[in-house]
């Protein structure tokens, strides 16, 4: 089964691979990157409009993901805001060259008397198969830092403690990362629901 | 296979059974209608959100629907406001006892001057099944007649002329709304996704 994936992040790429090439999936990246308009207010329709605009140029049944940050003290955001959370209106903005380190500069300033500090990391995955298809969410729960600490990973896992650790997911080595995460979740549990009768 | 419908509607799942049934699906309706809060931007998300939360009450298997008439010359409206449409913020509330004859009002006199009458009924299915489910798409093709007529049906019917046809939605017997319903395309494309692997 030949299915493209929306994006064009090759990390992302071979971690779905990983996940999915067991089962038989044969993961392709599209040609071109196409401009998906990410106008949805929830993760699901950002996964659902990538997924569709993929599928409508390409014609193959399409995978593609849409997650980030959650946490609840904060009302939910970063939310779908996660990747350029420091650059929009909540809470002011963060100056810097690399989005990821202003993105945790923000949070870490706008949770600095928050004392709830629980966050978890959500994955919504949308596979679309024209006029349809399926999809799954999963959950990584955890709490936000004081401070950085760890150099793998990416986004806010310098700052996100993942339940029953006591060291921050950038402190974790990939393959326990991939163990645990929600982009994993989501896809075990998409599998799960392609079975499901 | 046992699956809850989110709604409340004995239409909607007389609508339902006649085309889920032969597949050996045995639907049911929810002892109590849970207030769910649609606070999506789309169809899918609505259905999401509906299905969902009966999932989170029931543990069942849950189908549920969100549909509307999509006029591209107003943008889009009435959308998911169709079945409010003659209450919201968009050119003048309309009054009225009945809900189905403002929402018509409302949308002859906005339309008064606009040439390009196209529209279409959209519905989207989903069934959520826990942590993620399968959803399905359908449209049905028409256009937006300068007055009411026919008494079958309800919503925009007597106004909405499906593409190939010379009367109104409100003037197609039953069986034959049916046959060429949104609703019965996403139902029809549901029952295929789930055999799709």
């Amino acid at each position: 089964m030949k299915i493209l994936v929306a994006t064009s992040n090759r990390k992302k790429l071979r971690e779905l691979m990983d996940i999915l090439s067991p089962y038989g999936f044969e993961l392709e990246l599209p040609e071109e990157t196409l401009e998906v308009e990410e106008t949805g207010t929830t993760f699901l329709e950002n996964a659902y409009l990538k997924a569709r605009a993929y599928y409508q140029r390409y014609r193959l049944p399409t995978l593609a993901e849409d997650s980030g940050l959650v946490v609840p003290s904060l009302g939910g955001y970063p939310g779908i805001y996660s990747s350029r959370f420091h650059s929009i209106d909540f809470g002011g903005v963060e100056h810097g060259k690399d989005p990821d380190r202003a993105n945790i500069k923000k949070l870490l300033r706008l949770m600095e008397n928050v004392e709830d500090r629980r966050a978890y990391y959500y994955a919504c995955v949308v596979l679309y198969i024209g006029d349809g298809g399926v999809f799954a969410e999963g959950r990584c729960e955890g709490a936000i830092s004081r401070e950085e600490k760890g150099s793998y990973g990416f986004g806010y896992d310098p700052v996100f403690i993942p339940e029953g650790y006591n060291k921050t997911m950038a402190e974790l080595p990939p393959e326990e990362k991939n163990r645990i995460s929600h982009r994993r979740r989501a896809l075990t549990r998409l599998l799960e629901v392609l079975r499901w009768k």
